[in-house]
């Protein structure tokens, strides 16, 4: 319970920093007899991985992870998967700049703070080099989840200032940026060059969609599936903000348009984005995050070293201009993730439930 | 673990329907020694409660609280303490609209298909009368923070279209609607009367922020403070989307905006909203959360009932053409015991812990 | 996680104190549509209740129980379920004899010191008045495992020197000790007079079996079955061991003759108690615990005050000679909980595995 | 919460099975600026490890550990701890012997009824290989706790019918089977060769003990320290019973005999074992624990294949003789993670009571 396990039922339990020897994790509770092997978990490893853009870090890793057990012949065995990505491409440079102040926006102050010393190797636990492990395991989920019908898929909505409209999942697989429109990719292209050249950075929106959840997932009152959801979203790098369907949009909207209106033939609507007190609906299960522009950029900043002294910080290094490029594969991971814990979850108490009424597709 | 509980070391575990005899809760983990009573908990209970204004709910309930176990000659004994407040106004009235049919944009097609039965009588336990205990309880965590020097308090910063600036604290009890700009109160009580006279429901939009958090609450990875505030928020009926700082204008914003630099003389922002890599940084502690238009109105809706039928649905009974009205003592109450967990955890691991580095203010 | 919950998945919160307003539970995890009402839970608060015999203590506690929510048209609705027992036999006495000083083998001093205060009436959160709230959350197990084909009882096996054959289910109904052999009650009788007459008290050991579990519950690594059921039995006041099938005789066991081998009729014999590998082998599930001789007893004894002098402590007022006498229903709720809790959290991860072996019986 | 976790602040999350690439941990919540090397983890290791002698199974593992995160320049950072041991010596060996066929009072029955399949190379998950990250994980809780003054320290106390007298814990680290009375190790060594030559084996009898435990640990009601602790001990392979203090002999003792009378001076007895109310009270926490002997002989047994039909089973391959000879150290591990887990959920909730009543010693 101390912060690096995600689930109840389903569990993720993590470990690693940015320039440590390896990352892990443990999978615990994954259902027995489940076809399994590290080309499942590779796939979306290497939609995260960096360094395959000009518009992302440079950093190179091939991100390689192996199952070390549970898997057996082939399946899963019902006990716990341990899986290890090592390390390869940390590069021995001199930290004598950062090693004794702290970056604005990151997590240096508030870690060197809380435990009275930090790794600032790369950021150390606090990096986003984390979230590898979380992709691995959501891969796991994610397996599970498609042999239950259930596809868990995103795409970036906004870049910056750019709006991105939702055309097709068969184009979000086809450019760097996960854009679902492919008429727009030469536009990312172009402001992703111009903000290089402006050493600065910019925050994205990302919207991650599961097709295929049956009624019923999520626990009232805590536990809604919507409040794990933004639980498991807010809890990846650099996010700000999530939404369920309509989100802040609601805000503004009368009960009369904002209802979705039920028919036999179904929903009328989904501003609902899936969800109904806390218990999916049947309908597509619908997020917004929003990620904020990363401060690793090298226009000078102030900031104070750990004695207090006022300093001018500048970050080299090799850093992703917008995080929210490669963070698609993340944010369906912790989907995948939350959706699976309730699947186990629901199974739990309600197996067996018989209801005569028809689900409304 | 199933659902009905929040927290890890400071626990609050719910029960109780709407038109049950009683709502309870069981408050575990607080610290011994705190000088509590019932009058602690109820004003904020009063201030959550309903039929105080024409713009609420006519339901009448004295709300009151009685504490059952845990305190012992004023103070706590850091034993578990039980809450109880018995329902006094559940009229008998008749059912036979909503028992076989689903009100559109509520829980009671979820609960049915997740259950295979439902408690009809006002939504049962997905009614958002259960939150009276989420007051209660955050009472207690509201008066161990302030003894550490924190205080958690919130306001509405929009009522549908009404944007809502923030003028002063000492504004927000002095109105029904939390508002902290008196001068909008007038625009805000019209706005309510053409609402009920439209028979329709409307959006709020609710911030909430804790001054005085100390630096280093928050655990990394997934248990993140921002993460489970976000948990905290969404798990609030009606709430679509919540935000940290800047929450989604960070979407557009560049890093060299977005990044709160640092000097010996504290932060120079706070896009942040008081939280870095996770961890809380010692400034304010900023949240926003959107509360969709209750589905409750008498504008004649499409649904089904439990055959699959189509049938129209007007919802009858007395409800809040606004939640998000009665919304900002239940936000304080979770962004309260969302703190006070922190706090607790925070202590267990790194009790001790010296830091010459200085703190911003 | 604070001490006050017992399960993950099928979980159990308690308040109260011996001499408060009241104790209450709250059981959460409970499957929807099962048939519920107080009087299921009433029958085993009657057979713990104290005052039924001059062999336990005098205090007068009808020990009624309300079930405040969770149960909806005599069904269970899935929901949390709030039961709340009212103390009505709180005399008011003269405490000054242990308010300032610490009673021997009583959890006075370690309260007073872990808590820096304590409810000394009655030994407060401390009371064995407490496993009320176990008995009645138990009778919700119990009544959703015999649905189920599980059976739990026990009886007592052991009263102080006096060792107790199994003769007979029918026979531990039909007395105050929950004594399986009929025979031997007068005897029982007989000593427990005689050792009131001494002023002192004595141990018990409680034998508690469930039949009809199935092959399957219990998880490795750490929350083996029998790892969780010595969890819950310890938990039991006085309680001081704990054994699984032949317990502490396996120590001098040779494996030849501990094995239980297996034949196509069934297993030859269950020196195992029902457990191979931390999961139950469909064989009954047998648990022996040992309770100690309480020490309120009128027999001065030496002691300290909480300034550190010495005292001489004598144990006046309404106690058990034998705590053991009714701790037979305690002890059959704990397993009924721990079963209950596995049952649940076996379905959730194995649904729908097939096993074509044949399962011995 | 899938049964691979141990602990709730301080945890350990393990996997890996017997013949599986390698076995691991990750240990969460540990403080941070602890000294930590792989040094402080190996010695206890080495005490577990087989092959030291020929009184354990011939397997040659070197049980290498190495830490692979969470320690910066040699210090703990307050981040989950990565460990990790490779298996070196899993002879490919023919396991058409038992692939089709349940060993007997082994959890090959169990396994296979729970997931449907199982690892039946060398037991697989169940096998008690995976002790060895327990106590890596332990050495972590073991080197935290001696900083507090706290030592956990174990011994056998019988081996079959050889019950063996604590005489100095010098003795203990002298021979291979952790007699504490060096006296008698020529007559276990004599036991244990004609055991070998019966082709049999026998259980044995662990106590342990942990010194300098403050006063105060343990949570009312569910989680007490014994409860928890019986919980830890119980989840190790092979055992049968845990007693707490006096244990089983608490039943036929009076409470004028049991209870531990206090003077200024300290306690006068130790029952209780170091615990009273389920909090530690100060004096030596004090366990036993019973280990079954391993079925895993040569002496040939009835049991049934995957068909159900009846068949002959002779264990061969490495195997322990008497598993308790190397269950010490492990014992030790689980007593260790359970008072660090308490030592940081009680200042959690405690921090900062001070109690003018002086402490007995």
């Amino acid at each position: 319970m101390s912060g690096n396990t995600f689930g109840k039922l389903f569990t993720v339990t993590t470990f690693g920093e940015s320039h440590g020897p390896a990352l892990g994790a443990v999978v615990d509770g994954c259902p027995p007899g489940i076809a399994l092997d590290e080309t499942d978990l590779q796939r979306d490893l290497d939609r995260r991985r960096p360094g395959t853009s000009r518009h992302t870090t440079q950093r190179r890793e091939p991100d390689r992870v192996r199952i070390l057990s549970g898997v057996f012949e082939g399946v899963t065995t019902g006990t716990s998967i341990g899986l290890l990505i090592e390390n390869t491409d940390q590069r021995s440079k001199d930290y004598s700049q950062i090693k004794d102040r702290f970056r604005p926006a990151h997590a240096d102050y508030t870690y060197h703070h809380k435990y009275g010393l930090r790794d600032y190797r790369g950021g150390g636990r606090s990096s986003a080099r984390e979230t590898a492990m979380r992709v691995a395991a959501g891969g796991i989920a994610k397996r599970y989840l498609a042999s239950q019908g259930i596809q868990v898929r995103g795409y970036m909505s906004q870049l910056g200032p750019i709006e991105l409209a939702f055309k097709s999942w068969d184009a979000v697989e086809d450019n760097v940026f996960f854009c679902a429109d492919p008429s727009r990719v030469a536009e990312l292209e172009a402001y992703m060059d111009q903000l290089r050249r402006d050493q600065d950075s910019v925050g994205a929106k990302i919207t991650v969609v599961a097709d295929g959840v049956p009624v019923g997932l999520g626990e009232p009152v805590f536990d809604r599936l919507d409040a794990e959801l933004a639980h498991g979203l807010m809890s990846i790098n650099a996010v700000k903000g999530v939404e369920i369907g309509a989100g802040f949009s609601a805000v503004s909207q009368r009960g009369s348009e904002h209802r979705d209106e039920m028919t036999p033939e179904g929903f009328l609507s989904n501003h609902a984005g899936g969800v109904l007190g806390g218990i999916s609906s049947g309908q597509p299960l619908i997020a917004h995050l929003a990620l904020k522009p990363t401060s690793s950029i090298t226009l000078p900043g102030r900031s104070i070293d750990i004695e207090g002294n006022p300093v001018e910080i500048v970050t080299k290094g090799r850093h992703d201009p917008c995080v929210g490029i490669r963070a698609t594969p993340i944010a369906e991971a912790m989907m995948a993730l939350t959706l699976m814990d309730h699947l186990l979850r629901h199974r739990a108490q309600n197996q067996g439930v018989v209801v005569s009424t028809p689900q409304l597709t």
